[in-house]
């Protein structure tokens, strides 16, 4: 197999596009993508203060590696969920990637404020981990972004990510999420930042190439609380679809894109936090609600590593 | 485990209502679910004269049956694809339920009209032999139902059909399909029959049990021509999704339901063939040019077999 751009031996083939490029060539056309879906849904301006969400996985120090190439300077924000050595590893590499970047990581440790693991934290509350987990990282992505001066949080959400969402919504017809899918989701000046999803149109696979040809050093394992999540089912479903039918990702996403923007947004009335400002539903956040029921004051500060001298 | 009802030995598990039924009061129960079905979304009312489109499956077949037991007086139709054994068993079954019930079955013989059989007729025309036969039955099943006096179609579709074919569309958002899909579909005085499915929620496994129970005797093999089919592949999917959490496949399509209830109908313009009255889009049927294709008058007529003496 060549490579549809320069004729020399392909190193993968990209069968949604009906294409295959060798490793130079493919990691321009991931790039190319990249640059593309910000620029389309004007995910970053001039002017922007970019921050990402970085995990420590492949899609995340991707992202951020890509938006420092293409000219982004962007930070990174990591949570530490301490789940022992998943997390700890997780931080050298993250730690790592801002030392390559010269960028500074901002890193909130969850022990650090609840003195329990984000495990312990969901027994208590009667929450399955990711339930907690989710919350916990919304918010805490957020008032970085608010405490710190950025104005776009950045996550390394990929196609197949977005897809296994989609699925799940609609199998179980989740009105609430169901129509408001996007690479941008708006913010609220002064309560809610940005966030956008560069790699929205980018899949796993095409992931995980770009981060072993750019020598990407991630961590390999999945969290240990996603083994039975719902998520990994959809996703090997639509990689089984894929696989009869290159191009189903890319459809499925492409073409809900495009439906949703002819019709209109319903969004039940959002008011803030009366004690920290975040938005929420009803009088007092979900982040408050549960430093209350641990009785710890909601002072959420960030440990920095990294940056320029 | 013992039945819900009657606490003597069960028979099947229905895990979806989280119970466990006898033979009888299975059958019962499935009976019920038809009616409820019929009166929910008025499907046949009083002083209709219904026809139940059949195929010598378990569906079609069972639900010929239901109503007739329910106590609505419903005729049958048969359209004989030529497609040899297949074909020549399914009619000799659906004629022994013709005499079971005392009812009236048409037969359009394909072959008779097109001197060919569909995957000839699907050939010539450059379409997969579901896509013609789909287009033949719908315009067949109308016709029976304009010219012999009948004011509702009933077909046999169940909810693994319709949850099947609402992935597809899902999938591909069509959205020229998506958001029609209702156990009821009005007609056009003179032009369009009603479309009624009353197994629009019962489950294919629970069709199949029902069958046996009720000793319906069906031709068990699939439509030769179906192997490849995708909706095959939906249903596969949907069957693993309702393994791990029973009720998806009920949760899916009852939640469609819900919220397409609340949207608004978006129907492209539908206008008459001029040559034979049948709605369509543009001046003259897909029917009426098919059989211009092969030089064929639009004649339609249909066998006859048992019915009351």
């Amino acid at each position: 197999m060549k490579c549809r751009v320069c004729g020399q031996e392909a190193n993968i083939s990209l069968r949604a596009y009906n294409t295959a490029l060798c490793a130079d060539d493919f990691t321009f056309f991931l790039e190319k993508r990249v640059s593309d879906t910000i620029q389309k849904y004007h995910l970053v301006e001039k002017n922007d203060t970019p921050i990402v969400a970085v995990s420590g996985g492949k899609d995340s120090l991707s992202v951020w590696h890509i938006l420092n190439k293409l000219g982004y300077r962007a930070d990174g924000l990591y949570v530490d969920l301490g789940i022992g050595d998943y997390s700890r590893e997780s931080l050298e590499k993250i730690k790592k990637m801002a030392e390559t970047l010269k960028c500074k990581v901002f890193v909130f440790h969850i022990r650090k404020i609840f003195e329990r693991s984000i495990d312990e934290i969901a027994k208590t509350i009667r929450r399955v981990p990711c339930s907690a987990c989710g919350m916990i990282k919304r918010y805490v992505m957020n008032k970085v972004c608010i405490d710190k001066g950025y104005n776009v949080l950045i996550t390394g959400h990929n196609l197949d990510d977005e897809a296994a969402a989609l699925m799940g919504n609609l199998l179980y017809w989740k009105e609430e999420y169901l129509w408001k899918k996007s690479p941008l989701l708006d913010g609220r000046e002064g309560h809610l930042s940005r966030k956008v999803k560069p790699l929205f149109l980018c899949s796993e696979r095409e992931m995980a190439a770009y981060a072993l040809i750019s020598r990407i050093d991630y961590i390999y394992e999945e969290c240990p609380f996603s083994v039975n999540a719902k998520s990994l089912t959809y996703k090997a479903i639509l990689n089984n679809l894929e696989e009869a039918s290159p191009g189903t990702k890319l459809q499925f996403i492409k073409g809900y894109l495009k439906m949703v923007k002819g019709g209109e947004e319903t969004t039940r009335d959002l008011t803030y936090c009366a004690s920290c400002g975040y938005p929420c539903y009803g009088d007092k956040c979900n982040m408050c609600r549960l430093l209350e029921r641990f009785h710890i004051e909601n002072k959420i500060d960030f440990a920095v590593y990294g940056g320029q001298p």
